[in-house]
């Protein structure tokens, strides 16, 4: 039976601010990209995440990002790779620690906004990335966008990766996503987007904003928590993959 | 032959900010406690460290502190107790992703400045600390002051722990130290302060602002890298115990 | 016709993360208090809340707190008088530029949470925070716990000041209120709260949890901004206020 | 008498981090850039170089930055003109808190690091920050690099500007400076340095990397205050100046 994997960044919320409905989105999922406590989460909020995911069966991983908690990871920072190492290493380590308190094993790493999308074409900043995470642990899954940088590094140097497609974005021909400032950024007819998962986890194709047909490899599926509009579509992806025959899977399972 | 360790605060510096001559000092120690980017320290910062320990062959633990940098961790915060064990456990972690890229094991955990003053005080502010190295990895050794809560509370749950003296600090009846605030809290008498250290490892004693003899454990000398003054100080301390024919051994050798 | 002025603080959002529901309180009050940058706020926030505030004719006063986002300056951080001072003027002058330029007076001052409970008790603190006040400007007017340090303070330098009330808070007969962790801390009963309001600001008396009557002075009624419910009772403490001839302005004006 | 400003960045310490010797070269400058808090300062840091600058008689100026302590504020970070203008006020009215309280008025405002780079060539954020210091006080002048938006910015608002030049960098045939990359970024040679400096405030040239003559205008020259070096030849300009008749006077007398 085919399977795929639903990945969502979680434990994003920060001292008495919250974001993200993290106790009805984590059910729904396979994998959980929990925030490190750069560009959100903090130690509280990163314990009570793992806590969410053990108790769910949901397998964890972690979603460094830039320290930019005023930006919430979303800006360009110019690290240099040495800075972006050092950075994920950071992480990685602090959340692991609670997945050692909780006895859970970390499985995955998933950079954070202008983090992974710096990564996904800067060849040097990926490696830098690829490198972290062997060193720290050369078993971890890194999940990069379908045909990024970030993913070459991470075969480059052996390390096990997955490819990420993304339910409510537009593709361009060459495989990468439309901006969010251009038209087609988003896929906003859920009905289109369910349609659009189903192909590209069935059939590794997805259509471009130019019409023609882009090759991707569809291994986990970003979806998102932040409201009751993006739990029920979730759920109805869940639901589309199901009557496909496809099972949910935790990528690193 | 009888030993003793010699532990120095380290990796305390930040972006372009140093403090500490960590290059010199790291050759006169057996154990570094290195900051973990709360109170001091950052990523790159601890990377560093952590390769000096390792050309030195110095034992590498935790310095994890109040998330207050611009008080450099000496002020104290009002935390609960399950705050001080998410803070530990990251901080913990963060450092120990660095030991494991280098291959280093980490060795041991000593909160710094006012997490240390009032865990040595507050019985379950010392519980948090304890169980949170327990539960990262219970075979850490937990530093602390001479007589404290802190290693009250790591021997109540089976932690390993190790005893701390201060070379420079005078010390009250009660073997607690004499708070900065009031006089004798500082021994500026160098010879003063050697014979002392000798004192407190050969016989365990100390003689009291009082002027009656304390009884305390010296597992390990806390000396500082803060400048040349220190820097010589160290060296001597080294010296004295030579000569007392007390070698230098790590801790957690 | 008598007049009482109701405050809220506000402007505690920051970057991607949404607290209080400021758009729809504002319309409700007189004064707003306006978070910094340190608590809580950021720039952008701060420029956001001040136009608020001119569209609604809100005063805007500074909510100036202690640095400790993660906390949202709601724990005890034992700062010296003189680093007190310095982060008011900080904050302050930070609001200020704000206000400038939108060309809004900046009317009174309430520090924050922890840093507002200290130096209700603590002279010097509060001392502290009056001086910062006055060398900024002395024409601000600090709003503090009616009969609390700080109010004392302002007084003894000459600075205006004005007292608060909670309504939602149950005091001591001393005048203080009942700390949180304690029975009679909150007000529950809404239509009970609003009678003490009234009360408090026709009589200028609240019965304490002992049972006795208590003077205060009720210049200010703080109320809160944090969801549907805050809303309502703010609507209806309004209501209850104009019900018994009592007009709202700001204490400002 | 033809005569130049000397500025130089500081207050740039941060807690117990020291940077710079504020209190040697204050005495050997006419107008001084006092971080803010974002990339670098601190309350205390803020209030103690006000009041150094205040003993001395020198100008006090904003050295806004980025919010980005770790890399003190020499990242390029990739936000947006809103942000910075936001981030300007801020840190604008901040340092004038501590201005007022020291009864110094605020003179200038030169932007640090990544920000007054970026700033140099991207119009719309060089607009941003006139807009901003108009904002907050048109009679504050802006300093930047000669040529540079930021100055055409300040003209095309009618903001006070003057325009700045640097002893020991190498300029590009345009009148940009070389990269730090590159040869001849750095001048090295502390004479020709000095001929140099003389040079751009007698003629209004310096030679460029590429052999030619470049017109710049030099109202105000940048020094270091980073270290014995640095003063000594902060030093040898004034006195190089003086020799070819050139007065020492504050950009904003």
């Amino acid at each position: 039976m085919k399977t795929v994997d639903l990945n969502c960044d979680l434990g994003e919320s920060f001292g008495a601010y919250t974001i993200g409905m993290d106790e009805q989105v984590i059910p729904l999922i396979t994998s959980a990209n929990v925030a490190c406590g750069a560009h959100a989460g903090d130690p509280l909020v990163m314990q009570r995440t793992v806590a969410l995911c053990r108790e769910n069966g949901v397998h964890i991983g972690a979603h460094p990002g830039f320290p930019d908690l005023m930006g919430f990871g979303r800006r360009n920072i110019a690290v240099t790779p040495k800075e972006a190492k050092a950075y994920m290493l950071y992480q990685l380590g602090a959340l692991s620690a609670f997945c050692r308190a909780a006895q859970m094993p970390l499985c995955h790493v998933k950079p954070h906004g202008a983090l992974y999308n710096m990564a996904a074409k800067d060849s040097a900043l990926a490696r830098a990335i690829a490198e972290a995470v062997a060193e720290f642990d050369d078993r971890l899954i890194l999940l990069g966008l379908s045909g990024s940088e970030m993913l070459t590094a991470a075969q480059a140097i052996g390390l096990p990766c997955k490819s990420e497609v993304f339910a409510d974005r537009g593709y361009r021909s060459d495989g990468t996503l439309v901006p969010r400032s251009q038209p087609g950024a988003m896929i906003t007819d859920e009905d289109e987007a369910i349609r659009r998962v189903v192909r590209m986890v069935t059939e590794g194709k997805v259509r471009s904003v130019d019409g023609t047909d882009v090759s991707l490899c569809a291994d986990s599926i970003c979806v998102h928590g932040d409201g009751e509009k993006a739990l029920l579509f979730t759920q109805r992806i869940g639901e589309a993959l199901a009557a496909a025959g496809i099972a949910l899977r935790p990528m690193s399972a």
